[in-house]
């Protein structure tokens, strides 16, 4: 398993790790696993364009605005809750040796309740025909 | 890796494609991916039923609606953006050579920026007891 | 593959299933799939805190409020659109013999048309190097 440090610098932000987790192709045939091992934190697999990732910004601020209980604990409820409709793995198929990401794909770590020091899982599986 | 071609006809569509992924089951123990390639489509697993897939689509026409900065260089924000909060890839196990979906769990196609040729991607992981 | 059996209480309901899911563990290098067979309950990683939970509840409550056709076939539209923004299936990596999970993540089990007899399964998938 590998594993990919990121370092955020904001409350919300998007940073693209395609070229990241595009780097530990071992294997020519199977499917590859990025997992987030965090909770206000999350993977998505979309596409890499400023204007775009200003509104997904903007739209993750929003989702879940309210006067929640968690707060009184801890001020980030709003990043839990959105981070729940988002994603903690993403499973790629890989063909060839290439990750089989659409033309307009990339692979984007999703900080929530930043800045933080993160961390992502790579992690390949095989396809063994038995 | 098998694909799926798909050719939606509407704006906002769901399609059944559980017929379709099911036929290329190979293995008998393991799990099967299946993967869209597109950032304005996306997967869920569940009912497919007239009303309810009606419901889904007012649903994913209103979650993100919004003016967004995206829309002033390819105007279908909302569909990055809730294609976000669906899914890129699900996993299914198969035992026994079989799916094992739910009773009234179907694979479903989201289409939220059509009409458009589409394709989905379908790959099957062995299990191997090492 | 294993099965975890659950029996919900309430109509909305946040279980806790890290302990009967890590149990379960065979392999030492691969990924564990968590599988929920329902269109109306759903999965999701992220932590397990009493006020947080309260605050997921009611989230999942009224995310999808609406007057929907679905309702008049059965009375849990809302269930059906909340569940297809969660999980139907996750995917965590093993590292020797453990998940990988997070300091504050926990899998936790969604219900939101209960009280009902549930039920997860739980398959590895091991990391063959070829």
């Amino acid at each position: 398993m590998k594993q990919i440090d990121i370092k955020t610098t904001q409350k919300v932000q998007i940073i693209d790790i395609t070229g990241k987790v595009a780097v530990y192709r071992e294997i020519k045939d199977g499917c590859i696993v990025i997992f987030v091992p965090h909770t206000t934190a999350a993977l998505i697999v979309n596409e890499h364009e400023p204007n775009l990732e200003d509104d997904m910004m903007h739209f993750y601020t929003t989702l879940a605005k309210g006067d929640w209980h968690h707060n009184r604990v801890d001020n980030n409820a709003e990043a839990h809750l959105v981070s729940t409709t988002l994603h903690s793995s993403i499973v790629v198929p890989i063909k060839d040796g290439e990750l089989t990401l659409g033309t307009w794909q990339s692979i984007l770590f999703i900080e929530l309740d930043g800045p933080k020091e993160r961390k992502v899982y790579v992690k390949e599986l095989t396809k063994n025909v038995s």
